[in-house]
């Protein structure tokens, strides 16, 4: 079977991981409404295609707080890569290094941060953090990631309590006995571990946007808000001192019937007014989305099930294959738009939806 | 089959139940339109969720007509419990105590109202009233209820005559012959039943306005009055002086083709401002839809026929799951928007639909 | 099998009738959308339904021209109806009697004129006309129609030439060899009559709006004009001195992807604004869509195929029991609208569609 | 089976092409949205006609770049006619002759620009021109047209790189042996021509709008410039002096997710104000979408897979069947509407979608 698009993983993935662990990965919450909107929206986009610019030389390259990745592509914080592919978080971090592009490892991977590190070293990294009850077990997280050279601290604002997803419920999903949470490893030691390897009820549902300056006092590191999707938000976090913003809805797992990721991005763009960066992630499967995402003010996209649907497919390789056809696609598309260097994408280059 | 969401009920309700009462259950006029749009109508809208709120004390009780409810979500009055479990409304009845909430009990009950207040003492019920042509039972049947401890009276506003539906008039739907309107025994003797168990227009037609002062004259409870959809009609009920509107099309089993119940509420929560509670039934399926409703004004929402798959499940047991399901995802979905207590859901967490 | 809607009669014609008939009836013009729009269009419109109107005396009349009819319903022009029942046009004659209600007889009838007024002698009937390139063959239809007591003369607007609709193309239809067009027997003696029983191009393609002053010199019938679509036609209808206008696409058989008539209904009857009665046919399914072209300014609507299906299951009696199942269930939206009478429908009932 | 309509031959071709060819000229780009958006954009539009108007008299001619054609529709440029017939280009000259109208051949043809006019002389031909990395050879190519009687140099404006034709990749589409792109035999000898008989990148991705002078310094033929479809470019497109826009997404091929050419022409109409002519391909299907596309302002269409299919029935005869398909659906269309003449159709023939 060729494997010409991004769907076609989606299709491997499928077929050939164990039910458990695709039902875990393809999880939206409740409906599955939002999950399936964050690709539909791109959908009702349309492109307005320049004609007859010197596109003979492509750059494709950008920055993401200063530091250049190859294309506007990066990983999304996910959980559990073991559940994909036996090395695990270890194979994509040396995917993305290999794409030159930037990695956000999850406090749920099922590999250390150490390991992660040492994988790919000088590969761009950040690290994705939910705030436990026990604040020590954070603030730990964070001082080892900053130590062990990543390079910004997301912090996950949509899940104070984990979405309702039928299939896990009904599957009684939990992590096969030879996997760990492995960052987490003596941190809850005793608990009853019930939910996902965690002692239920292990994150904060108290957090509120004051945390902000804690994590700030912990680190020098750069904070992302990852999970914002209205103006109101957008303007919190700028006035609390992010560096950066991820629109995201938790790809469709949080709550159900929340917008599009792609249609709450012009609304967080127009409010921030490039005073921090803003990304994406949600829905992105074709390099015409990463345009449109660009056009309508990301900086740079995330994927999330894409990544891990290559690492099902081939660990290392296989998610290289995945970058690779969003690079070579992205490219191709902003070269029959009329763009030949990201700095000539925006707004003019796509309708929004009338709908 | 694990039952995790209100549709897994759904689905053993049709497997189980009588075709016969599966159908009048399932029943809407004509086409079926109004009944579908009510559920479609909630997924067009769109929340805007907002973050990094504390949520880690969850108050979701609410207050109707001054009485506490643990939750927003009531039991609407439905017909002829006994067709979905042997006990019918006792079940009914049982349930909605042992989950702190409110029941409206049915004039077309198959047990009486003095059987349904013995089998769940103390908790909050209202009655549901169709005006008959003989107003002598009608004006019983008010007075029975209010001696029997009910504290609201819900006046049905929207069948001067019974709707037209398709698979009822196929089935030649009839009660059994072991079960009875049995709080209308009596009332009508000699004459011949052919109608759901009653005389043939039993009920009256030239019921108005000015009605509402009759059953004034009859009880001091509160009148709440049920099948409101317009902006009009909700200007006449709060001039009459009833306590309460519920917002109903009747499960889409009257007009066909009305609006969806939730497009409705919108305009009838503008046109009363405030000045009598108002609350809406038809369509509620998951937490999430109730966060809806309250967002645009409702005071509370009312189940129908997510009720009586409960009650065909396991009776009380079945009901009261059914009901923790909605409790649940209603407190989840609070707090991934961002809401800690009831006060704090407003019209700022809803995108209306644009279509 | 139970008969309670009219796609009841719609699926026993398709299953009885030989698929050639079938087919014929069934056309529309190319892609068939018109004539699925006829329909859609209808279900796009929501009602805003009046509770608590004394609706225990129900008054369903109207007048159309000054005669009174039974309900707001009559029979539109089709042709050959001895492909739905040996009897053909008889039988429809009768049952529009029986049920109080207008009749408007094709040229394109397998029955005479004489034979459909003795069938039915007392009915209110009208005669639809098309004019031939040999002006006396029409002259003498609309005298004799005339002298028979037909009571309105309706020009077919919409058919210059024949729609194209394929699968009449492909099934090569032609009347059975027992059928004739019999009014037009004799007037194309000699001649090859290869498209639906009549030589080749026999309509006259050059008939413009001065050619109502000819009709008006040949009788004193009023004249309605059928097929007009856009405000400017029905503008220029009034200013030729026409009595009324049906808005009409011919059942989606001639210009594909025109209007909905519901749809050029509004504009029509704006344009029009009461100097002329305005009624519509295309689409009618449900008694509550009588009630929705009432309200958007029909003064009375016209059925075509569903009157087919009538005559297809049972002749006479079927169509009459099609016209009373429409009778029924338009009193009943009537009532559950809250009109007691025909004269209190308006366009209050209706929200039209957003799209 | 009975060629009635243009689908037919649509999936006459689906069942009889090898597999290869029919992905080849089926593909789109990507997802294919853009592809079936071309339909797609057709069908959401509506007519508004008029009728009682004299069609008796119909004239469907008219001029493109001021030389008559029997009716507005031309052959779009589409490459490897052997694909599908034979005798390829050869039969596609002779059936565009024989129906009078303008035939578009294709840089990428099958058969020599020598071949195509010897197998029809006389017949209206333009040329269509890829821009070659080796100029040279591009230049000869126009220099031959303009030598053969071409009348006509029609510049590909949207095809600096291939689109991604996901069939394309997993079919390995390759040109059969026997088979060349006659036309620019020698021109790339010893070179490896993977790329549809091409060497990779023998396309030039640095053509800008500068191009269009050294093309008018080649040939004194008027230029029409395809790919266009946005108002700031049909502005440069005059401003650089072409005689003609076809407003084209090439079938959907390149960019997916860009505007139906249908909803993209009335934004070029609109800017060019009349100052060059203006055609549109993609999606036509129907006589009544070529009525659309000159209700919207179009001079003429052109059609590509269509005139493929028709090769693939019966070469130059099964073209000739499609073209007089669209001829006599295009007449009857104009007539029903209430047009006589090509002069006019104008914009008050259509409403816009409203989507």
């Amino acid at each position: 079977m060729a494997m010409v698009c991004v769907s076609d993983f989606e299709a491997y993935a499928k077929k050939y991981l164990p039910k458990i662990a695709w039902d875990y990965f393809a999880a939206g919450a409740d409906d599955c409404t939002t999950r399936d909107e964050n690709i539909l929206a791109y959908k009702r986009i349309r492109f307005r295609p320049r004609m007859l610019r010197d596109v003979s030389v492509m750059d494709i390259r950008t920055k993401i707080l200063g530091s250049e990745i190859s294309f506007p592509v990066g990983i999304a914080p996910t959980g559990f890569h073991q559940l994909a592919w036996p090395d695990g978080e270890k194979s994509t971090a040396r995917a993305a290094r290999a794409m030159g592009t930037c990695y956000i490892a999850s406090t749920y991977s099922t590999c250390t941060l150490e390991e992660i590190s040492a994988a790919a070293p000088g590969g761009l990294r950040w690290f994705q953090l939910y705030i436990h009850r026990n604040r020590a077990v954070s603030q730990q997280l964070v001082q080892r990631a900053e130590a062990l050279g990543f390079q910004g601290l997301v912090l996950t604002a949509d899940l104070p309590y984990t979405g309702k997803r039928r299939d896990d419920v009904r599957n009684g999903f939990r992590l096969p006995p030879h996997m760990k949470l492995k960052n987490l490893e003596g941190a809850f030691e005793g608990d009853d571990c019930s939910e996902y390897g965690l002692p239920p009820n292990s994150l904060d549902p108290s957090v509120t946007w004051n945390d902000i300056y804690w994590l700030r006092s912990l680190t020098r590191l750069p904070i992302i808000i990852k999970g914002i999707l209205t103006r109101e938000d957008a303007e919190l976090a700028v006035k609390h001192g992010v560096q950066g913003i991820i629109v995201s809805n938790h790809g469709g797992r949080q709550l159900d019937e929340g917008p599009a990721t792609i249609d709450a991005l012009v609304e967080v763009v127009e409010a921030v007014q490039g005073r921090v960066e803003v990304y994406v992630d949600g829905g992105i499967r074709k390099g015409s989305d990463v345009l449109k995402a660009l056009a309508l003010g990301a900086k740079c996209v995330f994927i999330g099930r894409p990544a891990l649907w290559g690492l099902a497919y081939k660990g290392e390789e296989g998610l290289q294959n995945v970058l690779r056809i969003l690079q070579d696609e992205f490219r191709l598309s902003m070269a029959l738009a009329g763009c030949a260097s990201v700095s000539e994408i925006g707004p003019h280059l796509v309708q929004p939806s009338k709908l």
